[in-house]
């Protein structure tokens, strides 16, 4: 297993996965699950068209070899073999000749960034496009052009891969990153990248909850993954969808639609007590997957973590979030704040005190002496007392830590130390 | 029918309503309602004197035919015919000389405001009085005076009127303005105008709920309508006491008791999206029959909009409430605001997603293709999406208006849709 | 009986009971507790050495006759007999020559504040040790020296007195301060000589409640009086822990670990309606006995009042804390706040409004007549429509000053007249 522990590394695979031509199916996702598990191992799951999942059905699988559009002297003036972006996603295939006018209903360009090529797709009507700068466009003499799409669009499957850490407990919480978009770096190579080395770092560390790391096409994936999991999806405590890791924007969370689930507060209690510049978001239905965890009927605690968020940046759905787009120290940053979130999670308990009338005398079971340094020390005892006061079964470690003002690892010390002498319990 | 749909239509039936003195029972009230029901049908309530009614009892119904106080010349210094302001409310008949010195006894004057006559009432206590402008009293030379109240108090009746447009449930939206104020013009004649040419408005739009309007008596006339429908209260569901509507200053909404029920919302949320000064108070038990409707027994979601609150005016219960003081555009503002606030009630409902698991395919059932413009497609849709997310039971439509920040028509038509595709229900 | 009124008399009694040597046993407690038993009735608890109380037990008790460090020409350096805070509290018993720097391991001085003698305990570990200014220790001359302690740490009884004034229910106010602290003024003999000032002044009152004055050691004495009293604790309806009653600071009042027990909206209530500069604190569980009183299995309605708070200013828990450091003026402060805040505690009551649809008629009850000049008679007026308005159950009378605006007195009056018009009932 190739391991990610850096941003350099991780900027790598991104680079690595950026000329595949990924969409909600394919060939192109296959590949990209495949170099996924030369890092982690990966659970591959192939979904046949046609498949009834929630309110949807699985569509025709998608694959393309070539396209193009050339002029009359047979030179490529709109070329899939450059960037994928040239081709509208799913576009049925196409061979003809038309002139300049007829062609243009189908292309698409971004007039306010003229040397930016836009990415589009046709999921579910039956159509085709070319996706271009509008530079080039502009310098398109008039005449007759040859339009040229080698894809199929027939009976296949859907293709998702699944990742497990197992943890301590059955009780689960999910990573969900999307892996349906082309040549777009950030969102969600960046993503993908990040996920891989958190999966990493989670399974050095023998975690409490058990991780689950899916790696699906936007929307279509993740209503295929919760129908094929209806059943089991109560064991998912908690999650965060992964997508847009990379730009050099501050992070941005975005909150379950709960706002209060256990993974919202401790999201924003790492992000508000590392000095990371930070915004926290209300849920709204619209985004990534947290719009499919978090649909009233399932309602888990899922939020998102992006640093600049969905649309919210120029380069977003365009040619120019390419791999220069993204940064090996933003990805870093955000897997920083992954693994500090998950820390806390991990280790967010709720215990009861055993000795709840009156303090119970720390000093006879050497709970001072035990102390270092005078002012740890201090924070220490204050962090005994804190917790010995709120383990009434309604206050989590968490929620002693925001409310005595301590770090969360400081309160974890002090309630390590009182579950050792039996004063307090889970 | 009459119609009153403009603010000087509204001015004019002020104008015509002030000249007669009215009080808590009377042919003034039985004359006002005449006129109220020349524009709306009314359905005439007549109580019997020393009815019990909650805790209270109807009183004797006071008439007046005249009054004056005369100098030893035989020259009317005041004088009941050139303003029915100039006798205290309920005053009983009197007939005697006697000197100013006695007679100031029974005379109110404003020091701080010494041309205006102030406006006093003795309901529940047997005595009489005459009100004057202070510059008149100060210029009355000592002497006797001849003073004389035509007046009768005799068992009788109170009078309210009644007036229904039905809508498609039974459950109810009251619209409560009292009619026992002679002439003033604020309090309470352009609250009156208001609410007819609200119920003329409502008349013309097939309402959901039935709304009930009510001119009737403050205080008394409340108790004894909320005593005579004390079983069928339950179906009130919302309302408003409708009061000060006409003078030039902001809008108030003083909340329900409640604080937070419907009607609470639904004010507070078209005063914050109209661009309107505006003021929204908590309840107090002061003021008008809110009083009576959020007394703690009954608790209803009933709150009362005014432009300058109750009592918030020097000209508040005194000669200067004319129809001066209050303009045709301030009545049509106030109407236009009910007219707004009754549109977001009247439509405002909760709906239980019936796909609730995941988003539903929206393309499937032409729910994208139907859209038109490009940011108004962009907006429908979202609003689709949040009616989806939040229509679990427990968010309205206004809550969604609100959380969404998207406006209230939009998340309606979004609602309408889903209506029909049976992607919702009620 | 001695009466204690003035600031003055507080005074006295804290420079009286200063030079004894408390700690949490011995004779110096048992003396002060006679001291305070000359002005009110005091219960003298004499618990034995080695009772279980809660986790804990009753100590050895110590008691010290004299203690020094002489120089080789026997003169006294250190000496017992000028302060006892000389001594480390409960020092073993010791008679050795030793040099300076032996000596030194024994030695604590507080080098910030070089002419200060901290003061130091060692309750639960068996040592000894003396307690110096700096400038004094710096001036020792190199040498040996003798060192002597004549003290006795043998079994024995922890030593507390409690004081009851009587009300017309069961139900408990506590009010506890801490004995145990030897030669410190504002900590804690300011506390005991404004309990005992309380206590008179309650005693003249009749109160509502029963006030029960706790004073007692520091933690082992609340949690010895906790365990005694475990199957009545639950009469303790609210309660103060009283502490640095004296110094020049403004007050502070630290909320139970509940923060909207009834004592914690009546002390907040009390210090935002006077004009006194003061902070409300949450809770935490480090300070006074508090601590004990609001350990989880109690949880009891009991807050803190200081001035500055606990450890928050520099002369704290040094000599510097002596009876020049404690004022007249903020003794008396303390005490009327406390006498304010339990006016409040002690008539704060709910009501259940007995004709709660509509407003009752207050006119036929005379509840109108009754009342005085023009903005009183408002006032009281707009009190009693706040009361009837509130009175479900939920609304205590604080709650309704609060929520109206209006004095607590002026709502007590109102709520008082409606009582006797059996409008309202508790």
């Amino acid at each position: 297993m190739r391991e990610l522990g850096t941003g350099e590394a991780m900027h790598e695979l991104v680079e690595r996965l950026y000329p595949l031509c990924r969409s909600i199916t394919g060939d192109g996702v296959r590949r990209t699950l495949e170099i996924v598990a030369e890092h982690v191992p990966l659970e591959m799951h192939e979904v046949p068209t046609g498949t009834q999942v929630l309110d949807w059905t699985v569509p025709q699988e998608w694959n393309i070899r070539d396209a193009y559009v050339a002029d009359a002297s047979g030179k490529r003036v709109i070329d899939f073999q450059e960037s994928n972006l040239h081709v509208v996603g799913y576009s049925v295939p196409v061979s003809e000749t038309m002139s300049l006018d007829e062609l243009r209903k189908h292309l698409h360009t971004l007039p306010e960034n003229p040397s930016w090529v836009p990415y589009r797709t046709s999921y579910y009507s039956s159509t085709w496009g070319f996706c271009l700068a509008q530079d080039t466009l502009d310098a398109l003499p008039d005449g007759d052009y040859d339009v040229h799409i080698d894809s199929t669009l027939e009976d296949g499957h859907l293709t998702y891969g699944e990742h497990v850490v197992p943890g301590q407990v059955t009780d689960e919480v999910i990573v969900s990153c999307h892996t349906c978009h082309p040549s777009l770096a950030n969102d969600n190579l960046a993503g993908i990248a990040v996920a891989i080395s958190l999966a990493q770092a989670l399974a050095r560390e023998k975690p409490y909850y058990t991780y689950r790391f899916l790696f699906m096409p936007g929307t279509i994936g993740a209503i295929t993954w919760l129908a094929r999991n209806f059943e089991n999806v109560g064991r998912v405590k908690h999650g965060i969808v992964l997508a847009c890791a990379g730009d050099r924007g501050s992070l941005t969370y975005k909150q379950s639609r709960r706002g209060d689930a256990e993974i919202d507060k401790v999201m924003a209690h790492v992000l508000k007590t590392s000095t990371r510049p930070h915004e926290v978001k209300e849920f709204s239905p619209y985004g990534y997957d947290e719009r499919q965890f978090c649909s009233p009927g399932f309602n888990l605690g899922v939020g998102s973590l992006t640093r600049t968020p969905y649309a919210g940046y120029p380069e977003y759905h365009t040619s120019a979030d390419n791999p220069d787009f993204v940064s090996p120290d933003s990805m870093a940053d955000t897997l920083a704040t992954c693994r500090e979130a998950f820390a806390v999670l991990d280790r967010d308990r709720s215990y009861v005190n055993l000795s709840p009338y009156g303090e119970p005398q720390l000093g006879k079971r050497g709970l001072y002496s035990s102390l270092g340094g005078r002012s740890d020390a201090k924070e220490a005892q204050m962090a005994m007392l804190w917790v010995l006061n709120l383990s009434d079964g309604d206050h989590s470690l968490l929620d002693i830590a925001e409310r005595s003002g301590l770090p969360f690892a400081t309160v974890v010390v002090a309630a390590d130390a009182l579950l050792d002498a039996d004063l307090i319990k889970a």
